[in-house]
């Protein structure tokens, strides 16, 4: 479909997207569902690979570990090994990590407090347009 | 590696963790990258399609068409055809669309501020970890 000229659109504040490339990559991976669910996993502590797991449930073995991985790689999880046998490993939130609570909370609670909203213009759209 | 039992792990509070899927999925989505893109690019009022594109740079033209259609059966986007010729799509926030700035702001802005310390944290893993 064409969109026209663009010279007659509107100026929009673009800031936020006109940002440097490395910040888009912060963004996308940190309002990754993942990330999103090991910051809330580990906020009350430090916690087993299995456990964060378990605690996430829907995640797979491979992804948990790719995404725990990048975590460190960035500075807001910590993973220490303890020597025992067999060795234990702990991820924990670092003080980077626990900055990330906040904003993350708050997106889990806009999601909680409209999914009501949500489910509702999702059936009115499906019974619109039925092929989805 | 073997995590060891589960019977010795401290409490932790996984209210948020233990929603019902809905709400995960919602969070899915409302922290997908893409979603969070096209709510800054729609912060400042109804875009075309080709507008909304170019703001965001990288987004390919089918992922920004699924991104911009599961946002309009969530009710979180509006969009509005007007019979031109060629007709003239419009993209804008509902009501819904827009509270969801507020939290996803809070999230880019978490991003800007600590870009500086998660790219000295990458350097300092990739050197102690060279094959990544």
């Amino acid at each position: 479909m064409s969109q026209g000229g663009t010279l007659m659109l509107p100026e929009h504040n673009d800031s936020l997207l006109e940002l440097c490339r490395p910040v888009r990559r912060i963004l996308a991976r940190v309002g990754d569902k993942w990330s999103v669910m090991i910051v809330m996993a580990l906020k009350g502590g430090p916690r087993r690979f299995n456990d964060i797991k378990r605690a996430i449930g829907t995640i797979s073995q491979r992804m948990l570990t790719l995404t725990l991985k990048s975590m460190e790689r960035d500075g807001s999880v910590k993973r220490t090994v303890y020597p025992t046998k067999p060795p234990r490993v702990d991820y924990e939130l670092t003080a980077l990590g626990h900055s990330l609570r906040e904003p993350v909370e708050r997106l889990s609670l806009w999601a909680i407090e409209h999914e009501a909203a949500i489910t509702k213009a999702q059936s009115r759209f499906d019974a619109l347009d039925p092929q989805g």
